[in-house]
C-alpha cells in the first residue's frame, strides 16, 4: 500500500532549458533543481519536495517547427521521442533566458512542437526560472506565461526566479554550477510551490 | 450533515466591472453571471455550478490610488468597505473593458486598492471576461494576468471570453442585457471553470 | 529670421507622472528633468537639449474616466483644462511607477482622457523613466508602450531608465530630489534621445 | 541628377515571414507586399509608395541560434548570407503568424541572429502583418513590438494589419494569393505608412 501510495504521489517535472550553450547558466540551474531534489529524496520521508523529481530534456535534436513535416498526424522521430518526454511529465520546470526581450526561438520551437495536436501540456503545471543580465531574464517570463494561456499550462504565481549571473557575489563555479546558497534557497522553494500547485490541481493533499 | 456540506462548497465571485459608464455592455456580462449562477442554484443539485454565486462590486466609490492616503495602516472609509467585499471572496470575475489597449483605470485602481497590506487576492482564483471592439476587449486581458501574477491569482486558462457586441447578431437587448444565447453559453462554461479551478485548488473535489 | 528658427525648434514636453503621492521618486525623475533642459538652455547655443523644456502636469485633479461624464462632446473642466496641456505638447516624458506589475491608474486614468476624440497624442513622440523596486518599475513601460501603439505615440528605444531608488548608493537627497550622477547623465541621455526623435520626425535636422 | 534623387529615395523593404510552410497565408502577405510596390513603380511619378521595393528573404536555412556556433567572430555561411541581406534593408515587413500566443520560433530565430554583434536593426523602421484565427495573429505583434525595442526597431503605429483567412468572404485564391481587395488596400496603407516613417527618419522629406 505504501508503495502505491508513494507511486502516486510522484511528481515528474521535465525541465526544459531555452539556450542551446553548452555552457548556459540557465541549463545549470536545471541541473541544480536535479540535485535539490535528489537530495530531497535522500534526505527521507519528511521533506517538502517528497516524491518529486526533475529530469532535463535536451531540445536540440528539434527540427524548425514547420507543420509540413506533419505527415498522416506523425511526427518526425526526433519530435515523437520528445513529446514523448513531455506526455509522461506531470509539471514542467523552464529555464528560460531572454533573448531580444522575449523567450528563445529553441524555448518557443519546442514548446510549439509539444503543443501539436494533442497538447500534452494541456491542464499541466509549470514554473519558470532565469539567469540573465538586465531584469535577470524577467522579460521572457511574462512571455511565457502568455504562451502558457493557450497551451493551458498553470504557473506557479511566485516565488519568482531571477538570476544575474554577473553581479556580485559569484553564483556559479568554474564549471557553471549554481554554488549560490540564496539562489539555491530560492531554486528550492519554486520546486516546493511547484509542487503543492501540482497537488493541489492534480494529486493528493 | 448535507447543509454543512454545503456550506462549505459555497464559492463567493466577486463580479468586478472596468467600466464606470452606466449603460456598460461589460457590467452586463456581471449581470448575465448573477442570473447564471441563480438559475443553476434554482434549477437544483446536479448542476456545475452548484453552490456559486456572483455579487457585483461596486467600484465607482474608490478615491484614486494613493498612498498617502492611507494613515496610521487605516484605508478610507470606501476603501474598506471595497477591501471588505474582496476579502470575503473566493474568487473573482473580472469583465474587463480594453481602453487603448490595457485595463481601464478604475479596473487598476481597483485592483491595486485590494493588493495593498494585506493582499486580499493572495492565492485565489479569477476569470476575465470581455466585451468591446476590435479583439473583443483581448489585449486588456493579458495585461490584467500579468497584474495577477503579483496579486498572486490563478487564473482559469480556458475558455476565454471575448465578446463583440457591436458584430451580428445582435448580442445585447434594449435594456442592455445579455440575450446572445452563444456568448450565454461560454459565460457559463467560463463560470464552470472558475468552479473547477477554485474546487481543486482550496475546496472538495 | 533666427528667432523665428529658434521658436519652430522648440519642443515643448509634457512630463506626466503616475504616482499622486507627495514624496514620489517619480515625479522627483520630472523634477530633475525640468532642471536638466533649464540648465542646457542656460549653458548657450551648443547644447545637445537646445530647445527642450519640460512641463509637469498634474493629474490629481482628473476624474476617473467614465464617458458618461463627456456632454455634447464636452469634457468636464479639469479635464478640458488637462487636456490643453497635452494638446501643447510636441513631446511626452512619462514617469511611470510599476504597481501590481503594471501602470498605475492615474496614469492610465490621464492617457485615456487624453485619448478621447479627438486623440491628443496622434503622431507625438514619448519617453519613459521609472524609479521603483525589482525591475525599476521595468514592466510598466511595455504596457505603457503597447497602450501607445493605439494612441499613437512614438517612444524612443534607447536608452531606457530604471532606477532602484533603494540600492546603494542613495539616489535622492532627504528632500527627495535627484543627486546620483550617473542616474541623471542617463536622464540627460533620455531626453537628448527624445529631442532627436522628435526633430526626426516632426521637426528640422 | 534625377537618377540620383531616386537612388537616395529607394527603399529596400526585407520582407520576413514567420512560417516555414510552404502554403503560409503570412508569406502569401508579402507576396502581395511585392506586388504591390511593383504595381506602385510601373505607376509613375505620382504614387505613395515611389522609390520602395519588398523583397522576401527566405529564413529556412538558419541553424537554431546557438552562440557557440560563432566562432573567432564569425557566423555560419547561412547566417551571414542571412545577416548581409538585414545589412542592406532599410526597413522590415514582418509577416508574423501567431503561434500559441507568441511569435513563431523561425521568426525568433531570424531576429536573434540578426541582432547579434553588430545588431543589423538598430534605428531602421519596421511593420508588422498577420493571417491567423482568433485575433488574426494579433497577441504575436505585441511580443515583436517588445522584441523591437530591444533590437532598436521603428514600427509603424497605424494602420494595423490582422487578417482572418478562414471568415467569409475568402481572402485567397486557390493558390494562395491574396485577392481580398480590402486587405490589399490595407496592407498597401501599411506600406505607405512604412515608408513615411522610414523617409521621416532616415531620408529626403
Amino acid at each position: 500500500m505504501e508503495a502505491a501510495r508513494s507511486a502516486k504521489t510522484l511528481i515528474k517535472v521535465a525541465g526544459i532549458c531555452g539556450s542551446l550553450r553548452e555552457g548556459s547558466f540557465n541549463r545549470a540551474l536545471l541541473r541544480a533543481a536535479v540535485q535539490i531534489c535528489q537530495a530531497a529524496a535522500a534526505g527521507g520521508e519528511e521533506s517538502s519536495l517528497k516524491g518529486m523529481e526533475v529530469e532535463i530534456i535536451d531540445i536540440a535534436p528539434l527540427p524548425m517547427l514547420n507543420t509540413d513535416l506533419e505527415v498522416n498526424g506523425t511526427y518526425p522521430p526526433a519530435v515523437e521521442a520528445f513529446r514523448q518526454k513531455i506526455r509522461d511529465a506531470d509539471a514542467f520546470l523552464f529555464a528560460s533566458p531572454e533573448y531580444n526581450y522575449s523567450v528563445t526561438a529553441p524555448l518557443k520551437n519546442a514548446i510549439d512542437w509539444a503543443s501539436r495536436p494533442p497538447n500534452l501540456f494541456a491542464g499541466k503545471t509549470a514554473a519558470i526560472v532565469s539567469a540573465g543580465g538586465g531584469f535577470g531574464g524577467g522579460r521572457s517570463q511574462y512571455h511565457l506565461r502568455q504562451i502558457g494561456v493557450f497551451v493551458d499550462l498553470y504557473f506557479i504565481n511566485k516565488p519568482e526566479f531571477f538570476l544575474k549571473p554577473f553581479e556580485r557575489p559569484p553564483k556559479f563555479d568554474n564549471d557553471g554550477n549554481l554554488t549560490d546558497e540564496v539562489a539555491k534557497g530560492l531554486l528550492k522553494s519554486v520546486l516546493v510551490s511547484l509542487r503543492a500547485l501540482t497537488l493541489r490541481l492534480h494529486g493528493e493533499r
